[in-house]
């Protein structure tokens, strides 16, 4: 399976550290921009970053919404992708500028080749808040909601196993039952994970050392019959 | 004191449920609109969001940035704040509309009027990537930084006292070095704060229950004099 991904969050591109990519350039070829293989010579995850296409990393760009707009028409239809299986689209919190630049350019395709949007929260009734808006906004525009997870959803001490729920608990749950979405599961708040995406390694040799973590995507996956019918 | 809190994060507005002052609405009168007042008769906290200017919690309105930008400067300008011994403007994360709009108004003032910008982190590398665009967004524009907080430091298990440092640690203070600017503190992962911030009760009962963190915030404000001074 081959899969793009694509970072439209300007003020906080953290797709390419995550990755392992930092510092990797973007080259142009006659077609338009050449994608980051974060896998090497594999070539099945192909990223493409608006962090790769600023130079310094403390240059002070301000991305004002009509330049995030175009920015984000441009790289919808300048990246080479290639033969995708999948082309997945990461937008920052809310409901702005880069989500409804993103909705107008894939309502432009034909209806089966968009599966919908997945919703990821924290349980907390602040952050749940926002979440609300941004499923109205799906809602309204017609773009259909695959389910919600639920992020940073309790943290088991590491050394007495003490589960506590930093930030409540099962509000994401609660939000979906009463919008009768699916609701796709919960993600812990996980050090290592954590540690994992700060490190400068290269994606692959992450990957290995977050097994647990991977038990639970694959439990989520599992829940989300329609997501996984679009990413076979 | 007299302090007025803006909140300029039109998708996460997230001080209305913070000081537990969900579905009040906002007042106009002659001169413009009347803030809130956070501890009630007293008046020494009054608020201003765009939370409270939105009738229905699911509505989804879409800002772009021309209409954010237009919405900054109406709030800017036509809030009756009253007599103020300081105004803090809350922005959201990242240098877009919001910054650019904000400094663009603050900049007009009288240069012994603008104490200066906070900047807050977590501990974590992919969000130092963001602060470190947010510290150039400064320099460049000529805004003084009074200082940076680290968030969510470290985590102290309710059961086992062990404290793990979740998103990593020391990373904000590092920076502040390197920058060579004041760092103010770290402000740990607190569940009774989370807990506070997400339960609908009003403000001054909240802050009673949260001594452990208002010595902190005390410390902080120890070692932050400009800031101090300016909020005297």
């Amino acid at each position: 399976m081959t899969i793009g991904l694509l970072d439209t969050d300007f003020c906080g591109p953290s797709i390419p550290r995550i990755l392992g990519l930092e510092n990797r350039k973007v080259h142009a070829c006659p077609e338009g921009w050449m994608p980051i293989y974060a896998d090497g010579p594999m070539q099945r995850l192909r990223v493409m970053s608006i962090g790769f296409l600023v130079d310094q990393p403390d240059a002070a760009v301000v991305w004002r919404g009509p330049r995030k707009s175009s920015m984000i028409e441009t790289m919808l239809n300048s990246v080479c992708w290639g033969q995708l299986d999948c082309l997945v689209i990461d937008t920052p919190p809310g409901t702005s500028d880069e989500h409804l630049t993103v909705l107008n350019q894939i309502q432009q395709l034909p209806e089966d080749k968009v599966a919908g949007a997945v919703i990821v929260s924290t349980p907390q009734r602040v952050s749940l808040c926002d979440v609300r808006r941004e499923i109205g906004f799906c809602s309204k525009t017609g773009l259909k909601i695959l389910g919600l997870v639920e992020n940073m959803s309790g943290y088991r001490c590491s050394n007495c196993s003490h589960c506590c729920n930093l930030f409540s608990s099962g509000g994401a749950e609660f939000l979906a039952k009463e919008k009768q979405l699916p609701f796709l599961g919960r993600l812990p708040l996980d050090s290592t994970l954590t540690a994992l995406c700060d490190s400068a390694d290269r994606f692959d040799l992450k990957s290995h050392t977050t097994e647990d973590t991977m038990k639970i995507l694959q439990e989520l996956f599992r829940h989300c019959p329609t997501l996984a019918s679009a990413c076979p």
